[in-house]
């Protein structure tokens, strides 16, 4: 559905500088967006596209604006939000129509919302409860397990596989591929073999919570594995049991929590970071990707933890002095004591002096 | 089932401090069971929970038994181990009716034994073998390859891939988003190109194997790729084709093995390790989180391998001194030999020897 | 169908030492190859086995050659190229009848190419297209979305997820578990809350591409994912939205692209590497195994990342001091001017040239 730039600034409060009767049907990039799209600058990165767009109108800060050329500027404090905020106006979910697909296989005593849409051969069991308007959007191997519960408007879009008794909650998207309620890996050792520990916990996930693509959320223990609000997890992140996350906590792409390991509100994790278990981990913690976090933290701040890739030579060169690190160490200190003892001994002399 | 204290004393060979008619129903936190829950004491961290715990029972070490409040003591060497034995009593498997659901597609000469599950859209194809009490969870998505055998009590719990010919014992659980069997990355390259190498081994898994969400397990380039008994791999874990793992290794989520690295018995290999391939790892190797293994192991022993993060300021300044650490070690040397040379020089001179 | 040596050597230009009549039926290794086998030798590694290896014969380089025992020798430059076709030859893709299968579920307007088979309980969408001779392996769990197209002899194996309006080019195998056109982890943040930011792009895959289990390819946040011909990725790689990756790049095991970086041809990405986003990575780049790329690189050339594990002890050490690597540099650097100084004033007095 098209917008006016008139419209879009008045919802989204964005100060117009150009003709507000003109009509955008979607959205583009600065450099590639043609004359019926709107677009952003939220990256300075791509600043220098500003006076060359054919974008319609550009979603930027006050102080990008004079930068622009034709294009009419939509200026707002948070470009990058209200640029959502617009395309997903301007890009409704595809509407469809509630009901159960004759090939998905519903059990008698699952609860279906009237306004839900169970797409071809998915499966939901027993006491299952699927909410309103709830999309289990493309059937096929969408496992709703029993005693499930997927709250209001949320979407399981293909090959979800959700456990029993695990809990949804609203306008959550789970995406291709993700697991919740996967068996924690607890095994007790005994006499050289592993003992299977059944985890009778489940999980529980908030509302507004997205998860990735082929991204796992273990079941608890004992207690349950909890995700907060409004938590966005990318692809292929690992969640052990008895995790609990903060509300609007963000894990980039195969990020991974240990078991027990308890993190705060706000928190963004970069990919490829992770937690070893029985951590606190405070709120507004970030990390920079690669970082591995073996105790707790206890205040806000940002954590790095990954050496950047080098040429091989260099790389393997220093590689090697690192595993000769601590010798090293003692070399410098013992050189440190002989400088001193020299000092010393040459002061007595007083030689040097002179 | 409820068990009282008495038989689970007797069962499981624990000493008991208390009243063996007390009944236990399930299992609980220290902190958080109740009066008819028993727990376990495995790790010393929440120790100083025993005395309050409100648990029927509390099953722990001779040495942490005194520390108990109201609770019943029951007393072994190996609280965990016993605790799992005591849950899976305590948390029995639900009953399930034996057969094929009707929406499940089966191959003609397809066996299924008369005890076994095939849940509803599952996927059984030619000459496959599926043995005694296997439970096919949760249908969709379970793929049973053409000429696959499943092992008697073995559980496929839902989105399970387990392609052609591949091979798996008995008391296994395969979880959700499972693929056994898919084909090795075997490339050849040839004038720029990359050649795909037909991957004909299969995949060979022993008994009482659990492999985790979404791990996947790949088969052998000419001959199989084996899993051991016993061995446990957690979520997203990925084996190469042509390895082979002994009995009653673990590996944690995100561990990874190369093509062809063989690996020992009882190995532990913590999260996000990984080995490069054509390796011979020993038994009883332990790696901690985020070791990478370049060399093949011939002792057992413990291996480190991750750096912790640190808070960013100082981990930037450090990853930028080890761009230069070979640099570094130089100088260290020339300053070695300048005061060695200057030593020599001195005592020539006799000077600081006053 | 059995293979003569002779057709063997014709077909692929191989120089034959041997019989050209002796038949070979299949494929095996150095060591366990039987007399109706063909085998290669591609890694030195092996050399050993060539006097006494069984099989028939062995495809080799010509300095390899005068090693063997009884086995007929075909010398060739590329002797991992001519197994893989001579391979493909011996093991060719089982037959199958063309066709829907009853229990799947497609949409009336898709088109499928009367030569394709798609499998038990397969979900083709609305105006979806598939190829001449495509295969749905597997059928449960392989959703082909809206106005997706998978171009001729593209296989899908089992639970495979491609979503609305990806291409797939000609002779793609697609893994299971493989997620093509996930939703980019496009989120912006918005008081303390994030946003998500529909993602209106799409995927595009060129053609003899292979995707191993459980990986994902995120759909581009405004324009196109784009995966470039010949490319082979390896099991749970992650490619972020935005990204292109060039023709005939592989990329092993866990490696991982964050959004927006464009990756160039023909490039060798060991496991666990990763890019962080926005990068611009020369064609021919080879990056070793756990080599994380913050920077863009303009150059061709081989990079390294990962820090060998070490025996714990020494490794524990090393790391402490890493963490003190920057003040380590300043107490050498002081050391340095200590000396310097010193040797100034000593030469000033002379004392420590006789």
């Amino acid at each position: 559905m098209p917008l006016s730039l008139g419209e879009i600034a008045v919802r989204f409060g964005c100060a117009l500088q150009g003709d507000p009767d003109t009509l955008v049907t979607g959205v583009g990039t600065l450099a590639g967006a043609g004359p019926d799209a709107i677009t952003f600058l939220a990256n300075s990165h791509y600043r220098s596209a500003l006076p060359t767009t054919r974008a319609a109108a550009v979603l930027l800060s006050e102080a990008d604006a004079d930068e622009l050329g034709t294009a009419a500027a939509l200026i707002t404090d948070n470009p990058y939000a209200a640029y959502a905020r617009v395309a997903q106006l301007l890009h409704p979910p595809a509407p469809w129509n509630p009901g159960v697909h004759p090939s998905a296989d519903v059990a008698q005593d699952a609860r279906i919302a009237g306004s839900a849409w169970i797409g071809p051969q998915a499966v939901v069991e027993a006491r299952a409860h699927i909410g309103e308007r709830v999309r289990v959007f493309v059937g096929p191997g969408c496992v709703v397990g029993a005693g499930v519960s997927v709250g209001d408007d949320t979407h399981l879009i293909a090959n979800v596989t959700v456990l029993n008794n695990a809990l949804l909650g609203r306008r959550c998207v789970m995406h291709p591929g993700v697991v919740i309620g996967s068996d924690g890996f607890g095994m007790a050792p005994d006499h050289g073999e592993w003992l299977r520990v059944p985890q009778v916990g489940s999980v529980r996930i908030g509302d507004d919570v997205d998860i990735g693509a082929n991204s796992a959320v273990d079941r608890g223990a004992i207690e349950d594995t909890v995700i907060g609000d409004g938590v966005k997890l990318d692809n292929h992140v690992q969640i052990g049991h008895n995790v609990r996350i903060g509300a609007h906590t963000v894990m980039a792409a195969r990020a991974g929590v240990a078991g027990s390991t308890v993190i705060g509100r706000r928190c963004m994790i970069a990919a490829d970071s992770g937690f070893v278990g029985h951590l606190n981990i405070a709120d507004d913690v970030v990390l920079l990707a690669r970082c591995m976090i073996t105790h707790s933290i206890s205040e806000p701040g940002t954590y790095g933890g990954g050496l950047p890739g080098d040429k091989l030579r260099r790389w393997q060169r220093n590689a090697a002095r690192f595993r000769n690190l601590d010798s090293l160490v003692r070399r410098l200190g013992a050189l440190e004591q002989a400088l001193e003892r020299w000092r010393r001994g040459s002061d007595g002399s007083g030689d040097n002096d002179g």
